[in-house]
């Protein structure tokens, strides 16, 4: 269990004025985080519970889909992307200087690394599909604030890259992929507020790339919902002016804020035929595999999840991915009644955290506020009322011991 | 469970050959790392496993004792690591240039992280000692190769930092660290084969600090052990060729080549009197905290178990970081009741890894050399002979389904 008596990351008693988004500033009240430079955080104990119970979500679902995690590196050699011209292309890429006059790449992604891993296990089309992916930071030398999250500089990724002997077989597990996507929006309470819409596909190709948006006031991007047809478009990849449906040809859309946090990739060929990966088919011939890549901004997620649970005076965490399951209020002289309650709790698998802090400061108005700052789905309190009716309160209602 | 028939990692029939250690042929041979470039590595599926159970027992460890998980940046501005003249001094540091005439450091340590962040939540004598750790990736720019391990320039490391209102506490919390860090090396088989020496204090402290030194005969430090007192020192401390004891003056010691793997500091108040962090002592006066550091390479206690247990044509893993806890041996047509037998171990909390590849291959011979070369400690066999018998085998003995 977790004691309040004894963790360093204390609350503040003001939310400190953030201009345009209200999570951060209550992250920031909570102790969850603070900032290490602009764009650039530390997560302290709660908040990292947090991003390891997305985490863990993500990794379950992959997992079930058959991906395999791998982990790659964060640094990669100039040469790997001097294959795909993309040393340069990627404008927010990351050069860092090495010993020995070499030049690293402190990745942003990692198909130049994937790819040739890849290579030396595909040899036969009985080696397709396959998929790996990894949780891993990403680092993007962004030049200026665009709103909000958007443009962190360091930020837990996780990425799966899939490997195909036929366009048919992409397109299935492409769109398996989505509703798998769609299964993960749905355990972190996201499912309602989210639409998948076309997007441009950067440097990665030249179709269309998928973004999973979620609907958010203070989003960094518009996205133009088709009125007819549902199909939804980022604004980039349409004229605003005169908008019409890649789709259907309809005319009008709802236009809506919305923030990016996942985005999936058609790569064809580009990467594989970089890096010259073969494999052999069922008559022998060599062919040349066909790509996907499948993003998710874990702690971007976390994020926004945050800021969409956000109310006046604390984050509504979705159960799912709460910091703890109990908090235990203390009051009076009952601490070892208490721990007996979080010891209860936890052998049944529960997360607790115990407030034993105690003295004048500590009353059951401070208690209750940094329970509700902090966020945890059962708050339980045990005092001298409660105890004289041998019980605890458990979301206010009473409950014996047993 | 992980079925092999579609798990792309595969092994390799023969080890490649590594000059200068038996275990990295071994981990190639298996499929478990692919070397992205020199001293960085990729890890596989399996791999991750181990690694991930090694982060587990030591994060067990760490919560146990009290200190608290963080997640601190890879990347940390100029500005930090000037406030301590380490911006230069760090010969390993990688700088980073960013947007905007920025430079950032790819952190190899992070007392320029911890200390500003822990200022702001140190104010009194009660909250003091406390202690914080996370595990994070750190980063060495290295000029050349030393061996073996010793010059990853991209690795994990667990580092936990600890703060006190006196040198009294400081030497309890420390000399206790020690014996949390030895309970880490017994869950991991290494205990028997660990010495504490003392060591430089490098660019951390003028004191000397202590190294977690592996006896192994390819380790790239020598160790003298004093043969009256058992003190170990680092060779860089002492005069090889007149060697005294810093403890009781003897002039006789074992030498030994080890590996280092884990490192602790006394830090005393160079941090803390840079950052200018004070806290309020019972007396209301302001005071500077004592610090200390405690480090544990975890990618590199990997490699070295990984040596230290390598036989002639495998890695004998120790039970409690294994990347299964069974092998079940799929011979003939018997796949569904090796499956219910799978996913019986599976409900029991067991990891299974089903060898259900199928073909002329994949005989006994073929599956039961890749059972030995992965190393997972119990194989079970399901084949005809055993079916018959109405059972498997597990480690060699029949046992009857139920």
């Amino acid at each position: 269990m977790l004691r309040l008596s004894k963790f360093p990351f204390k609350t503040e008693k003001v939310a400190p004025k953030i201009s345009d988004n209200k999570s951060t500033s209550l992250l920031l009240q909570a102790g969850f985080i603070r900032q290490t430079m602009a764009w650039v955080y530390t997560y302290t104990t709660l908040w990292l519970r947090v991003l390891r119970k997305i985490e863990k979500i993500v990794r379950e679902e992959m997992d079930n889909y058959g991906a395999y995690e791998t982990l790659m590196p964060a640094l990669s050699p100039k040469e790997l992307w001097d294959k795909t011209w993309r040393w340069d292309s990627i404008d927010v890429a990351f050069h860092v200087p090495a010993a020995n006059n070499k030049e690293y790449s402190l990745n942003s992604t990692h198909e130049e690394v994937v790819t040739p891993l890849m290579k030396e296990f595909i040899q036969s089309y009985k080696d397709l599909p396959t998929c790996v992916y990894q949780i891993q930071n990403k680092f993007r030398n962004e030049k200026r604030a665009k709103s909000w999250i958007l443009r962190w500089r360091e930020f837990l990724m996780k990425d799966a890259y899939s490997f195909h002997s036929s366009d048919e077989d992409f397109v299935k597990y492409y769109e398996w992929m989505k509703k798998v996507y769609m299964r993960i929006f749905g355990r972190i309470w996201l499912w309602e507020d989210t639409v998948i819409a076309l997007a441009d596909g950067w440097t990665f190709t030249d179709k269309y790339s998928h973004e999973f948006q979620v609907k958010t006031e203070i989003g960094e991007d518009t996205i133009y919902i088709c009125e007819k047809c549902d199909t939804a478009h980022n604004e980039e990849i349409i004229d605003p002016e005169n908008f019409v449906c890649t789709n259907c040809g309809w005319t009008k859309a709802e236009v809506v804020k919305a923030s990016e946090i996942w985005n999936i990739f058609p790569l064809e060929t580009k990467f594989t035929k970089a890096f010259d990966v073969k494999y052999l088919d069922e008559n022998g011939k060599q062919q040349t595999p066909i790509m996907g890549c499948y993003g998710i901004w874990v702690s971007r997620a976390m994020w926004i999840i945050a800021e969409k649970f956000a109310h006046e005076n604390s984050i509504a965490w979705p159960e799912s991915i709460a910091p703890a399951d109990y908090y235990i209020l203390v009051l009076g002289d009952n601490l070892e009644k208490a721990e007996q309650l979080a010891k209860k709790f936890e052998s049944e698998w529960k997360e607790v955290i115990l407030d034993d802090r105690m003295g004048k400061k500590f009353g059951f108005g401070a208690k209750m506020k940094d329970a509700e700052l902090i966020w945890i789905p059962h708050i339980v309190v045990v005092s001298d009322k409660t105890i004289e009716k041998w019980g605890y309160e458990l979301d206010g209602g009473l409950i014996e011991f047993k």
